[in-house]
């Protein structure tokens, strides 16, 4: 088997290949198919380095011990539209699903709920969760600190992690509005593939040792950091995904935060994440929110194009599109994912029966 | 008496002067004062644009009667963890008080609320409502919608308001961190001011009236849009506000929302903001928080800095200085805010006797 071209498989095949691997790896069969379900959403979305590709990581964590195969993330504290949820040190994703699940059902209550998580480890994609909400009808926000890789405007090195941002919207007959963006001006994956080509980059990518903003990718990521999306405003916000997943939650914040891909797979990352529910029908008839999202989606649809652009979209819209088309043709995995699983499969005895489907 | 130079006064004259002239418009004391508390303690932070400079724009619509002199903001509808307020086309800076002051009363007991609300006018600066949480030991946000302004990626012209986002949290033994943005790259005035120098501007604050990136500032802004900080994602951020803001609170949205310095001063512009308060407190001892919150912002201090920086600051930093010497020193205003007091004084009869104090 080749991995050097691109796959094509079912959305369903991929999640029992990654529940399955998981299984083996110990994990319970309910958060084998959560954890499965948020990674096999992310690439139908197309946004496969957050999908499937995380698997090899969290299998070697796992079996490590740093994430616990039978960790169990729990409510510790919580009042009327707040919750604080311990994540055990299990998958990020499990916490994740429990946190946003658990504000959702408040906020159906309460018109808003805030639940922060500690002890958790990498969630994937943000996005996943805050299109729990947005299923629901609900408005959802989701963010997570990191381990820092992102400088500060005036600082040498690093500060902050690249903190995502994510929120999702029900927008009528249309598909939700979801964004889910770090707060940095790049990923990192990018400048390293502009390394890997060796080609310069644009000067507000990263800074280098210095702390100066710098074209030359090859330092990274030995040396440099990464630059915040629009200066002082990335930084800022960032800020306050630090403040609100790590601080507020009781988990670890900035440096204290483990690097779940290279750190000692032994340690938990204690990484912090928070979660924000909205019920725009408990504030407003939900028909009535709907009919005026999509005056508003329908209004950015038909406004004019700027010259050489062939389209204006609303955050999602491309996703839900790949979405749309992975259901329904398979979604087409990229060699390094493919790698990636094939690594997987190797590791657990899990065969990559999809293949053949 | 000229104003030609920058003249010094203390923070209580400016703020009665600004009180009794809203009073000699017609509007309640109380509702001055608060609005009056606004705009000084936004000129003491040296955001001179959005502080006393804009009396002058509100008495010609308390006036005209866009502003209605006495309208009164009420809490119209409202649940557990919630609230939407009507602004009654009053001042904003009145209804926004109403709205932060209710959501921090119902975040104590519930640990986070959300206060919409519509009706309303320009707001000022979203700050001081984040801080008004801050005071009291909770983490404030605040954003509001605008007459579009802002190109979206791929648009030929405005698509959504410059739409500012705010939030402050409380930093135990250091001032609260107090964030206020807008989710354009610049304000308009910087490219304004470019243009009245005859200077080119980077390829990222406007686009042309083809839509694309131009370093020409002197098409704005009869022609052009500023663009969106760090494009799709301060689009997509500005899009979040939009919805809380104005399709959420039952508020105006983009074209609808009207021109508050612009148009007919006779109608109302029914503008949408939003805010949150979230009770460190309930969620946390408030203790550990700001113990917590100390050793984030102690980090950040004692990081190394860029070759050339001086400092690494925490948002809000250098506006709390500017604060702390304005509360002791006095508030030297510029000399363009010193012109439109002097037309307000005019316009009034309320003398500007603070210049002899």
């Amino acid at each position: 088997m080749s991995a050097t071209a691109n796959t094509t498989i079912t959305y369903e095949s991929l999640h029992r290949f990654t529940a399955e691997a998981l299984c083996a790896a110990g994990v319970s069969e309910a958060d084998a198919a959560t954890t499965a379900d948020v990674l096999t959403t992310t690439d139908a979305w197309g946004v496969f380095t957050h999908g499937t590709k995380l698997l090899a990581g969290y299998l070697r964590r796992l079996k490590l011990g740093g994430l616990r195969v039978r960790g169990i993330p729990r409510i510790v504290a919580h009042g009327g539209a707040w919750a604080t949820v311990d994540g055990d040190a299990a998958l990020g994703q499990v916490a994740s699903v429990l946190a946003m699940r658990t504000a959702i059902a408040k906020a159906k209550q309460q018109g808003i709920a805030f639940v922060g998580v500690r002890n958790s480890c990498h969630f994937g994609a943000a996005g996943y969760y805050t299109w729990l909400a947005a299923k629901e009808g609900l408005i959802g926000l989701a963010m997570a600190n990191d381990v820092p890789s992102v400088a500060a405007p005036g600082s040498r090195g690093a500060i902050l992690g690249s903190n995502p941002l994510s929120y999702a919207v029900p927008a009528g007959r249309h598909a939700p509005l979801l964004l889910d963006m770090s707060t940095a001006t790049v990923a990192g994956g990018k400048v390293y593939a502009a390394r890997m080509r060796g080609e310069p980059i644009p000067d507000n990518w990263i800074v280098g040792a210095d702390g100066r903003p710098t074209t030359d990718a090859s330092i990274y990521p030995q040396t440099g950091a990464l630059q915040p999306a629009a200066g002082h405003k990335g930084y800022g916000i960032a800020l306050l995904i630090e403040t609100l997943s790590g601080v507020l939650s009781g988990a670890a914040f900035t440096w204290r935060v483990g690097n779940w891909m290279w750190d000692d797979g032994m340690q938990p990352t204690n990484h912090g994440a928070a979660f924000i529910a909205l019920d725009v029908n408990t504030i407003m008839p939900a028909a009535q929110f709907a009919q005026r999202m999509e005056m508003l989606v329908d209004e950015i649809h038909a406004a004019p194009l700027a010259d050489g652009a062939k389209r204006l979209c609303v955050p999602g819209e491309m996703g839900w599109e790949r979405h749309a088309h992975a259901m329904q043709h398979g979604i087409t995995l990229p060699s390094d994912v493919m790698e990636k699983l094939e690594s997987v499969s190797v590791e657990t005895g899990v065969p990559l029966s999809f293949l053949k489907t």
